[in-house]
């Protein structure tokens, strides 16, 4: 136990969910707790946090109805990917000071076993990275739009919260696959950076422009990969400008998690039927199998140029992540958004 | 021009559209129109039809947007696919005596020169089956159920408009597949049928039930293939019920069609994303290249007894047209709905 006792820690703070939100969580849903930190038993290890993953998915955790995941119990740590320095270890695969990314939590240490954790490989790149586009964000906008969008080079592909982590990723894939690509994003700046950081060939700005004159304007041949983030009203305008045989990713609904009753459908679901039209969910979880040869890739284009990897990266404490993980909602978040907690 | 000397016929009525309806059809929406019998040109046939199909997708082709065909123009002669008896001929593939299948419209006598136009094989089935089982109907069965719904023996098929013309076909395919098989459908009556007669698993009666706790009883390990022909609540309350992989087919919407204002889309379409489903429309016209071979698998089915093709066939005049086309939407319909323009 040489790292507890060279380093003087011994408490370990963590974010438990105090009572499950209704519409827009609220600091008191919240609750910060501080423990001893427990001893990794034969086979563990014990990780320090530096990084924590800030995403709308974790929204959805909230809420006690059956989904993909079970929902976070009420007194449970927040659950949150991260990555983080092994500072003590008895397993054989992860060694102390390796950098490791797994579903650690919101708190400052976790005890692991092993399993669903990555070793963070330096050669490719950053352990923020690792959270960004070689993680679960790179490895959803990869699996999401090859598998599922199907893209041909010439597709029009219209990504919906463009400058977003996972939207950001989507659409430079899209050019990198010779698609003609087009963003959805709130605000001026917001489009700008999209086009001329992101490199889409137009961005439409859903707060302040028409929607349907938008799409008819920058898809004249209609859409042929909708890549959804997003929901509501854009998905419903989306499905009333599809191409033949088009398919529509459903990646999320961001527009709808914080919703306090039922949001309305698209009603243009029958464009389905008129043009052939597939709608299509998926979870990055089922493709687990193909994350070494995704991270692989990405990473190159990373390297040559081709992907950049917008970060927010935002110093604080565990007690921060709160008014952090409300910046997703907010529309002021532009890349991944992470909560560094080693600087403080 | 022997036949129209010999039959003493001369005159071709016709039913037109006179106006667009809106919400169900009136009366007034048609005008009736009779004409000489026009005289067919060099490689023209005409045809004495003698029986008209009747199809809930007719109701869309009377609005005035853009669909998959276009609308029926004001005045033009009512667009319906019918079978008849070539009674004139110098095409060199039809021949006099020849039962044709085509897209000939709500009239008594139709000009053709062969486009679309499929010559009626008795060995295969009556001119009434080809406006059904070996028709539009078991087409859009046969692609949809087998192409779109790509099930697997031992799914659970859930059919909505069990007893109508495509969903009675859909739902014995699926018994033939190893399937198990729930269909919807209005009323004791029409459960009853759907279980007892055409062999489905169970029935459900939307109109008596509640929708959720039947589809829980039903479906218990979840929908893998729902087919729908209704859209609305059945809709919605099937993308509560998925199975993992579930594959929703987009075959028709008949709730909504005579709808007069947007009608609500299915508020539970994330659960595409929860459950790694599928949302596709289609369009039986795709398949056009493979219609022989689907028409004489149907065929042996139909011979073998493992499919009953129900008809309700009406005698009448074209003038009866209307009558019996809001047949189809007042839930009394069971099978395929054809008009038979010969009895009187």
């Amino acid at each position: 136990m040489t790292y507890l006792e060279n380093s003087g820690v011994s408490s370990n703070t963590s974010i438990h969910l105090a009572r499950r939100p209704s519409g827009l969580p609220v600091a008191a849903d919240w609750r910060r707790e501080t423990h001893d930190i427990p001893e990794p038993g034969p086979g563990e290890f014990l990780v320090r946090i530096t990084m924590i993953s800030l995403d709308p998915a974790m929204r959805g955790w909230l809420d006690d109805r059956p989904s993909y995941l079970p929902p976070v119990a009420i007194d449970e740590v927040m659950r949150a990917g991260a990555v983080g320095e092994v500072v003590i270890s008895s397993h054989p695969r992860f060694k102390v000071g390796d950098y490791v990314l797994g579903t650690f939590g919101v708190q400052e240490y976790a005890i692991s076993g092993g399993t669903g954790v990555t070793l963070i490989d330096p050669k490719l790149g950053t352990p923020s990275m690792y959270l960004g586009v070689l993680g679960m964000t790179g490895m959803t906008a990869y699996f999401g739009f090859f598998n599922y969008g199907r893209p041909r080079a010439g597709d029009t592909v219209v990504v919906s919260a463009a400058a977003g982590a996972v939207g950001s990723i989507v659409g430079q894939l899209a050019k990198i696959n010779g698609c003609r690509t087009i963003g959805l994003a709130g605000g001026p700046a917001k489009c700008g950076y999209v086009v001329d950081e992101l490199g889409f060939d137009a961005a439409i700005d859903y707060k302040n422009e028409p929607l349907r004159e938008s799409f008819q304007q920058h898809c004249p041949t209609g859409v042929d990969v909708y890549f959804d983030n997003v929901g509501g009203g854009i998905l419903n305008t989306a499905l009333g400008h599809l191409a033949m045989h088009a398919r529509i990713v459903i990646c999320g609904a961001i527009s709808q998690y914080n919703a306090e009753s039922s949001t309305p459908g698209p009603s243009n679901y029958l464009a389905l039927l008129v043009r052939r039209g597939t709608m299509q969910g998926f979870l990055v979880f089922d493709h687990a199998d193909e994350y070494p040869i995704a991270r692989k890739r990405l990473a190159q284009w990373v390297k040559e140029g081709k992907i950049i990897a917008p970060e927010t990266i935002v110093p604080g404490k565990v007690a921060d992540f709160h008014d952090v993980f409300l910046r997703l909602f907010s529309g002021d978040n532009t890349g991944k958004l992470i909560l560094d907690i080693t600087a403080s």
